[in-house]
């Protein structure tokens, strides 16, 4: 597998990774296929969504701590069970299409790294499968 | 790739589009892999639930709505951050089993897309991968 | 495909079911590539999260109940709208790395069937598909 090493600077906060992901894809010989993104954490998540304008990042990082508080009368010891709780409510593998040696976005969405538990440094891990192309042709 | 256009008519709905996919299936050469299902937008999404009793999507639709009220102190000047939010809570990737030229889904799913912020025109994309064979047989 | 039976016993709970997963791998001549895990179910779903402090599974399981109600004022008749929605909010599809015949996680990662409205006997479908090694490796 690849790997897309993330430094975390908050600990709610989502990074733009789609330039990473795009450049991943790049140096293999990839034509056509499906790109998988994995977490390999527990507090954190992936998602996708708009990277046009930032306050849309701003606002679900917002909501997110206030649908599930910090300090909320949970059993776990360590004090980030938001952030568990959190990671669940994203996404811990997502599946891209490539076409064209190419990731295959809509016009205004971006590859995200939820962080919920930070500054950390995270992994995002990536594999690749080319499409039979017979199959998707006929 | 293929797509699949979807118009939706409301603000917040559930579309069934089930008979949809099997339909792009159907007319591939298929017969047993994964049909990759992703959703190119950022104020939509796409889950899998009950298509017996439509009041489920209802209460779905109901749920997210009140969990995330579409005025609720937002940066994003769109208005629609509500919609965003949405989106990352349901999913943008889904990964489904193709057995025998059928897509394989439990009795009561349906494949649904979510719209946070219609009425609009939507896609989703797909791709298809064959299985070797030999691995799940052994 | 291949299915993992569960029998849950609680009306919420989550079933770490990872040891089943990397069994049903060990049976097959798969050395690198993907597993794909797939919910056949509506009012349950599928998560990865921490697997070390039980804990953590149970302030999930407990936000979740708390965050859409059993009771909540729903259309639906059968009374289960609350796990139909959470279903929704976990997710039906997991996609996983394998390498070296071993399905790859985190340290701290666990694979959960999360039941919402059990006790019940679930299943999670599995197939697998194989990496076209020429591809990652360049």
């Amino acid at each position: 597998m690849r790997k897309i090493i993330v430094r975390t600077t908050k600990r709610k906060e989502m990074v733009d990774i789609t330039g990473e992901v795009q450049r991943v894809l790049k140096g293999l010989s990839l034509e056509n296929g499906i790109c998988i993104l994995f977490v390999p954490h527990t507090t954190c998540g992936i998602t996708i969504n708009e990277n046009a304008d930032i306050s849309v990042r701003e606002d679900i990082t917002t909501f997110f701590s206030r649908m599930v508080p910090e300090n909320g009368n949970y059993r776990h010891s360590e004090g980030n069970s938001d952030a568990h709780i959190q990671s669940t409510l994203s996404a811990h593998s997502i599946t891209l299409i490539v076409e064209n040696k190419k990731i295959q976005l809509g016009t205004w969405q971006g590859i995200f790294l939820c962080e919920f538990d930070g500054p950390r440094t995270r992994e995002i891990w990536l594999t690749f499968l080319s499409t039979n192309s017979e199959i998707n042709k006929l």
